[in-house]
């Protein structure tokens, strides 16, 4: 038995993603695989395009390891690239579109990215990121994304266009497999709010396992259509602009979107998949009743209540999941119960806000003291870091062995979120590290106010932070934007924390409110609550905040 | 980038589809896991179960690498110690019950077996069995699992009862983990027609990557209820026993059945999936109509047009898939493509009929020159042998590396099945390797003859092998068995050799017919041609074979 314990040469194939392509190309050769606008393409289409492109890029002398970035909105192009360019040995890096030229410019210069495809909206973008790098230091070679609705434009900055590299490619293009599960793949810069970019590296065998799992997890059916409301450069789409190819899907591209788009988009293509973070479900929960299911997967921060209750009641079927950057997609989720099915709807709410459990391609996940690392109690109160342990976490940082170090050790991933460990085994996030508030002595979730002030009707978003206070150290203040209802008087400060009283502990009832018309936000559409922290710092000391 | 092309400390944890139970026994806790008889039990019971039952089998003294046995049919322990035996490190060696005394013998010893858990009605088998082991060659312990039906049994020759192991053991037992991917899981004794046997040993990472991947093939949606149909001890039933817990499923186990019990079984329980050979789609195609859709795996053979029209017809939604004990489930399938519904009947069942493609968890699946090594022409003509590349390949044979290396070489598995590749890169098996009948300097496929045998509405089974002859070298020699048709004149040799002319070229019409009762078969249901080959040999040359 000992002497088989060995890879042999046909089981130690790498495992990896990009061979999902080529299947799809077999098996759905004549389906739509991505639809944009007037246009579409079948599977044996991208098949064909890929390995046309990846010969085009490998012309450019990139290969083994090198990166290549992207610069653009949810169109065919990079869904393309997320295959094309690993497909040449390549590590493909997509960029939030969100961030300003000097974040971009310091991304370029950390990855030495050797080659960027830019949507034609992004040129100023990449110029301005390019001119800022430091002198001696190789500027990427770039190419142009243009698009049906593209102006003419100047190519003097670009070595060719992305359809110019099409053409000339050859479909016959030997494409590179990884020659470890170990090889790296992607590479995603993690949005934090500090000035050193965290990049994240994963293995083509941790985008397998991932890919895979999340299509079990979420259920995803043969020929699903997927909406792209979810930003492919997140994460790269959660892993599902691989997994999508795994099942031959129809993918619809969308540049951007508001709820009427989606609505739009939804019965025009029968959408029958889509992703997003909470607030794509807000945006939706304003519409008209489906008269179908559509499963929207949404994750990064829990749903609240009434938001879920609204969009379920339209016919949306929501899954509520929970990862990271550094595990390449979801790995807890919400499993649902069918008994849960017969409770009432706010308590169905309750139960699918926290994030569950870990998913069947993980290997373990825990709530621990960060000090001990010992399991916190399974009581749903006592709060811990959340570690997780399985074959889709991260290679690491790049170039950055001690920030790799401090979040990697004893065989878990350190995710620096806290959370809890329910009496059921379901796991709920309490707060992001920095979040909590500690008031009294007693730690305070800045989320379970938030829910509490979400239940209000006139409350549109809501963030809690802690206001320095002479007494408890710090107290919560809350940040909130009204809904626009027409006319109706709208509560003011004191209506607010009236009725927080009675919903939650003393001392958790925010002790100042601050109305605004909207909450700041990052790119990515999470609040910011580090802003809103100094502007509650600058508020100066509380008066009479006690409970 | 280099710097980070090596497993971590979090992300290296092995795959094992052990840790499917721990997860299902959270989510699906208080849903039902085995029903058999009158007695359910819910994932958590199993949960529980199982670390009880190997905290005893460890207390037994088994551990890391020792092999545990099974001889079972598809009861509640089988399914349990495809979890309980793993859990201490052991491999789990499941035996076909349909074997002699003297084979079983053998593979006790061959595999060194420590424990053997024996149901019942296999005692006299097991006893035998244990008799005949040549002198000095340890005795394994043997368990017996009684049943509610089971009458009082003497114990004597056993260590201890199966209840017993269960009640006795600890629940708070920890659970041994792989070490590495590549740590064996499962034995498995392929039945061929060699003497000397075949231990097929798995990983616990090629077990995890073909129970997810057989998941995502079959499209199995979570908590399915699954009827066992097919031996769980052939080849730990496709995979799907480890499968079935990650979806949370109901598994239906069954003794023994015919065509009524699984009718009973379906609408009692409301069975969704089940797998078998097409000995058991034809069993169900005398059926009624299922008023909804069961699905059903077969895999083995081809399934005959005739059967796969009349299954389908009364509601079951068939797949064809195709594997090998050494790749521990389905690799091959053939994915359904929306646009064949649009064709006819026959049309579709001769599609379906086909192997298909690999699945998204292989590397590569091809058929190549066995001599050369090259891909065979996409012409569904040119024959060669199946070759197939990825995770899921066994670790090899047991004390076997020079049959082991027979058929993992050039990166490749060789199956030693021969098939033929279509132009839309979809692969049909024409024979196994033996089966190939050369008539005429021609390859001739017996299972090509055999589908037009099986179009003729008097033909139960049928089996074509090659028959000596002094012009042509071999003709194809037909044995047919009848069906009862309860009086109707039954068609004579002439008649069948007729029906199949204008149906198949000249030289594939069989130029002898024999019918017989029953045709031979080996323990896992497939038709014996090597024995049907000893008769046609046997017959002589024929005589005026001209076409």
């Amino acid at each position: 038995m000992e002497a088989l314990r060995n890879p042999n040469e046909a089981n130690s194939s790498p495992l990896t993603p990009l061979g999902f392509l080529e299947r799809a190309a077999t098996v759905y050769g004549d389906s739509p695989s991505l639809v944009y606008n007037h246009l579409t393409y079948t599977w044996s289409d991208t098949f064909r395009r890929c390995l046309r492109l990846a010969s085009s890029i490998s012309g450019l002398g990139i290969g083994k390891g090198d990166v290549v970035s992207v610069l653009a909105p949810n169109i065919p192009a990079i869904y393309e690239l997320h295959f094309a360019a690993p497909m040449t040995g390549a590590v493909i890096n997509t960029i939030n579109t969100r961030l300003d030229a000097r974040t971009v410019s310091i991304l370029l210069r950390h990855s030495e990215s050797k080659l960027v495809f830019v949507d034609y909206q992004l040129t100023r973008l990449i110029q301005e990121a390019v001119s800022m790098l430091p002198d001696g230091c190789a500027h990427p070679k770039r190419v142009l994304i243009a698009d049906d609705g593209s102006p003419l434009l100047r190519t003097d900055h670009f070595v060719n266009t992305y359809e110019g590299m099409v053409e000339s490619g050859d479909p016959g293009f030997d494409w590179v497999r990884p020659e470890s599960d170990w090889d790296p793949l992607t590479l995603n810069y993690t949005s934090g709010t500090t000035s050193s970019p965290k990049g994240v590296v994963h293995s083509h065998r941790g985008t397998f396992i991932v890919a895979v799992d999340s299509l079990l997890e979420w259920g995803v059916p043969k020929q699903p259509v997927c909406l792209w409301t979810l930003p492919m450069f997140h994460a790269n789409g959660w892993s599902y602009v691989w997994g999508m190819a795994a099942v031959g899907a129809t993918n619809v591209c969308l540049r951007k979107f508001d709820a009427s788009t989606i609505y739009t988009a939804i019965h025009n293509h029968n959408v029958t998949h889509m992703c997003g973070a909470p607030v794509v479900l807000n945006m939706l929960s304003k519409g008209e009743p489906l008269g179908r299911t559509v499963h929207i997967m949404t994750a990064g921060a829990p749903p609240p209540a009434g938001v879920l209750l609204r969009t379920e009641s339209l016919g949306f079927d929501v899954t509520h999941g929970y990862g990271l950057t550094e595990t390449g997609g979801l790995v807890v989720a919400c499993s649902w119960k069918r008994q849960w099915n017969r409770l009432p709807a706010t308590e169905r709410a309750r139960l699918k806000a926290r994030q569950g459990v870990r998913t069947i391609g993980m290997t373990a996940v825990d709530v621990v003291d960060p000090e001990s690392g010992v399991s916190v109690t399974r009581d749903g109160l006592t709060q811990g870091e959340i570690v997780l342990r399985g074959g889709c976490v991260m290679l690491g940082y790049l170039k950055d062995p001690e920030s790799t170090a401090k979040c990697i050790r004893n065989r878990w991933f350190y995710t620096g979120d806290v959370g809890v460990m329910h009496p059921d085994g379901y796991l709920e996030i309490k707060d992001r590290s920095k979040d909590v508030i500690i008031s009294g002595g007693e730690n305070l979730s800045s989320v379970e106010v938030e829910s509490v002030l979400y239940l209000h009707p006139a409350v549109n978003e809501a963030a809690v932070v802690g206001r320095p206070d002479e007494f408890w150290g710090e107290t919560p203040c809350a940040f909130v934007s009204l809904k626009d209802d027409g006319g109706k008087p709208l509560p003011s400060a004191e209506e607010i924390m009236e009725f927080c009283k009675g919903k939650l502990p003393g001392y958790m009832v925010p002790k100042s409110v601050v109305m605004k018309e909207e909450l700041p936000k990052t790119s990515t559409g999470k609040i910011q609550k580090y802003v809103l922290r100094e502007i509650a710092k600058n508020m100066g000391f509380a008066v009479k905040s006690r409970i």
